[in-house]
């Protein structure tokens, strides 16, 4: 049975009040994440284990969240696969300078070994886990296949995924074929950072919600599936985060995943009728609250433990990442507030 | 009575076929269009009656579409209002050089009489409805209240519009101020197309779906109903398209307003059964499909027209503007597959 707040309300257990992590909270708003970006670059911190390990602990400590979630990125998995990565600072995001286009661009990429290709990540969690010592869950995660196919699609983020949309129209069966491949490099991976000492998941689908209700059931949420299905062990609690995606919470939460994240558009306490007991849920923060004022950012925190209500299974977290220019003490009064006023509900 | 198929279809009665007509129909995908705006930039067009109506026809020659929407743009009406409105060609959108911050900048505003201010918009109905000669009908439209204040706080289109919610958060009694100035000059200017002869209405809200739920229905929503209300001829329909709102189909049907408008996330099929009887629906093919091929064009014509089913109450229509670099015979097809092959719903 686990102790930790944050596993057991994943498995909506009976906890004393609702644990709280933040999406992308070893990020830029730290002061100690930047001192340790001064160094080194963002792919390199991704690739140093002990660098990795430091940041992904820094939030524990600054904050004081009941979760970490090992640092890296969701694009190292297609960089595992064969593809050139190229991540540029201050010039956008990271992007594929040659991103898939033709199906033998696809029957081109391999689906590695983590062991071997990814052992930065497995080192990392390793690490993390002896310097965390138990004193919270660390998360492992991975980008979701589709939204890793839109990447390498498109090549880099894009405003409407018109190549991608393109290409399944033209050619879905090709489509199928890089989601098959890519279901099975993330269940090797997910499976693989298990193995190196994750204690929950969470599937980032950042780009579902770009597409039609049905097409998104079809080509996101199903490859979600086979990858939910894949992991071994059961009792590891795993959080899908598709975001955009309110039109299809109630086939989400029937995905095989024990929590559904939410993004801040959603009403929670619909939500929850919605999935029932089937799954708990977590989130969902409007992140822009955060650049308000400590009272109105624990206002806003009171108005969601309402929303959701009495009893267990909320997870608390924003609705999306925490944007970089967030004050610190902001973040903190979230955690606080969270801390503060949930044990009514429990 | 109505005699146009569209005017009926707005109106849930019974028809032949399903309307068809396209959001930003008269842009530039168009080779006509582009060759008026080889004459003159955006504003001088918006503000050239005979031009306008010139833009606002071709689309009903070249295409074949089944209602006429005026070519305008919806940042003329806080230019009305007193705010300096820029369009730089290819320097982005259309922006406003000093934003609202303060509760001066929202006092400082006028509500214009539209006779005075908008005529050119007024003109331009006037004219375009003589030249259409009723062969389709013409709808006029508006931005809604929180997408014009949306763009007036934020001085442009934002990636998150921090600015305008941490004013909600910040000073929500303000806020309320400058949208019920907006209702108030949004109403004025939609009766005065009614008086010039707009035959429907289209209420564009752009960014309502930034919002969290419950704060897109108090901001957003709440606002749009009182537009609606405002209205004094209650048989000219009125259609109110929210985009990313598909959580709040269900209130946005309470509106008011005759028709919902879908972008193309929503399953139709579902959101004719969320809102019963009340309203019809506009929508909602994505526009990405319309860079495949006549035969996908048409492909996903017949999935939506099914998804909606039997009956009347369905306008056709994209799920959000027509990009630039569609092909026009692309759009044709569109417009030809909705009439080919709608007969058999009706």
């Amino acid at each position: 049975m686990p102790e930790h707040l944050f596993l057991k309300a994943c498995l909506r257990q009976p906890v004393p009040r609702t644990p709280v992590w933040i999406m992308r909270q070893a990020g830029r708003y730290l002061p100690e994440y930047r001192a340790v970006r001064a160094k080194v670059d963002f792919l390199t911190l991704c690739k140093t284990p002990d660098l990795a390990a430091q940041v992904t602990i820094q939030p524990v400590d600054v904050l004081g969240v009941d979760a970490a979630i090992i640092f890296s990125d969701i694009l190292v998995v297609p960089e595992s696969m064969g593809m050139k990565l190229v991540v540029e600072e201050n010039k956008g995001g990271p992007r594929f300078p040659d991103p898939l286009r033709k199906p033998a661009d696809i029957r081109k990429l391999r689906v590695p070994d983590p062991a071997e290709k990814l052992s930065f990540v497995t080192d990392a969690i390793r690490l993390t886990r002896k310097l965390l010592d138990d004193r919270v869950p660390l998360i492992g995660f991975s980008g979701s296949p589709w939204t890793l196919a839109a990447y390498m699609v498109e090549g880099r983020g894009s405003e409407n995924f018109q190549t991608v949309k393109e290409f399944i129209r033209a050619a879905p069966k090709d489509v199928h074929e890089l989601l098959e491949k890519l279901s099975r490099a993330v269940s090797a991976y997910l499976n693989a950072q298990i193995e190196a000492g994750a204690q929950a998941l969470q599937i980032f689908d950042t780009w579902g919600g770009t597409l039609p209700a049905e097409l998104f059931r079809e080509f996101s949420l199903r490859s979600i599936e086979h990858v939910v299905a894949s992991i071994g062990r059961k009792d590891i609690p795993v959080i899908v985060f598709c975001k955009d995606c309110g039109h299809s919470i109630d086939a989400i939460a029937s995905c095989g995943c024990h929590v559904v994240g939410l993004d801040w558009t959603v009403d929670i306490g619909n939500a929850r009728k919605a999935v029932g007991g089937r799954v708990a849920l977590q989130g969902n923060l409007d992140p822009t609250v955060l650049h308000s004022d400590p009272k109105t950012i624990r206002e806003n925190v009171k108005m969601i433990l309402a929303e959701y209500g009495k009893g267990p299974g909320h997870v608390f977290n924003l609705g999306h990442g925490i944007p970089p220019d967030v004050p610190v003490e902001h973040a903190k009064e979230l955690v606080r507030a969270v801390k503060e006023e949930s044990p009514r509900y429990h």
